[in-house]
């Protein structure tokens, strides 16, 4: 069936995205992993682009589900490390746009739009953890200071595993990959924190990390 | 003469890489903009790789000047300033290395190797710089932290080229836009310095930025 063809298209195509790099696949290498004809696959789409398209809308649907704040309790520091290990998943998942995010964003207009609108709302949302946690007096810092926090927790989340990656050259996961993500985007909370906040934070990461 | 137009190559090579981004650009690309030959390209680098490896020497020379501790002597929020500024002016110079970094690195060992040895090497930097700052009683972190903050100073700064460039889509150089990525890098360590500290890199900052 069409549709069947169609979803096994996308789900190859993000497959061999995520393993070999986006700039290295082409449709030829798509429609052979999947055994058809590169024509049966240009019935479906236009192009790679087309593909990864409709990989991003995908993409975009989880992440945005990723960023909706719960409720208006301010959260714990359980539910900020939980709630990054859900954005972390899913960007593993699709890691392939994060691999090579500026060149696929600056081929593709629309992507970088929406991408950014993506990083935008993410960084508001950090921005307003971080008020809510400096308001109820738990941490201590400036205007300015969360300002540029929020900012440096969209950096590291979008580039950990880039970083990694350089570093280690691991393309398969490692268990401790994400959890390593994760801390280190909480330790950029950690010098703002009371110290006795500071300390849970610590307990905490050293049941998750290792 | 042959040097001369090896230089040459190089020189328009790095110029179109940083401008459109090494896997956008062929060796037609680089040949048509000099007004050469194809051939005349190959007689002097054997392909496009070849072009890159030796932008990477270069680059690679220059970053470890960078790197050089200048003295014993334990370094003031200033000097840290700057010489982040020394490393973040060669960055920009090789901007096309970073843009692409995973993807570059990733289809040449070599350099995969090199580079990972140079953020090593930076990284050890920064918690050197971090734990001087803490023997002295101006800032106040835990071993962990400082083994967090040093990897996420290596991350904010190898990324905040590419971070900026997602959420602007800048292309050309915005005067600012490094002074911003030192902004972010120097606001890791922020939290941790004592109130006067604190304070006076606030004011540092305000000098600088916008």
């Amino acid at each position: 069936m069409a549709t069947k063809t169609r979803e096994r298209i996308l789900d190859t195509s993000l497959a061999l995205f995520n393993v070999r790099g986006e700039p290295n696949v082409t449709t030829n290498h798509i429609a052979d992993e999947l055994d058809i004809s590169p024509g049966n696959l240009y019935y479906h789409f236009r192009n790679k682009d087309d593909i990864v398209e409709h990989l991003f809308a995908r993409y975009e649907l989880r992440i945005e589900e990723a960023l909706v704040v719960p409720d208006a309790r301010l959260p714990t520091l359980e539910d900020i490390w939980l709630r990054l290990h859900v954005a972390f998943e899913c960007m593993w998942d699709y890691r392939f746009i994060y691999r090579d995010l500026v060149d696929i964003t600056s081929r593709n207009r629309k992507l970088r739009l929406h991408f950014s609108r993506i990083l935008k709302r993410a960084t508001a949302n950090a921005e307003a953890v971080l008020r809510g946690l400096g308001a109820s007096g738990e941490m201590r810092a400036s205007r300015a200071e969360i300002e540029a926090t929020a900012h440096n927790v969209l950096l590291v989340t979008s580039f950990w595993m880039s970083y990694n990656a350089v570093l280690g050259g691991h393309i398969e996961r490692e268990a401790t990959d994400l959890t390593r993500g994760i801390y280190q985007v909480m330790m950029l909370l950690a010098p703002f924190l009371r110290d006795a906040e500071r300390l849970h934070l610590h307990t905490l990461a050293a049941n998750y990390v290792k």
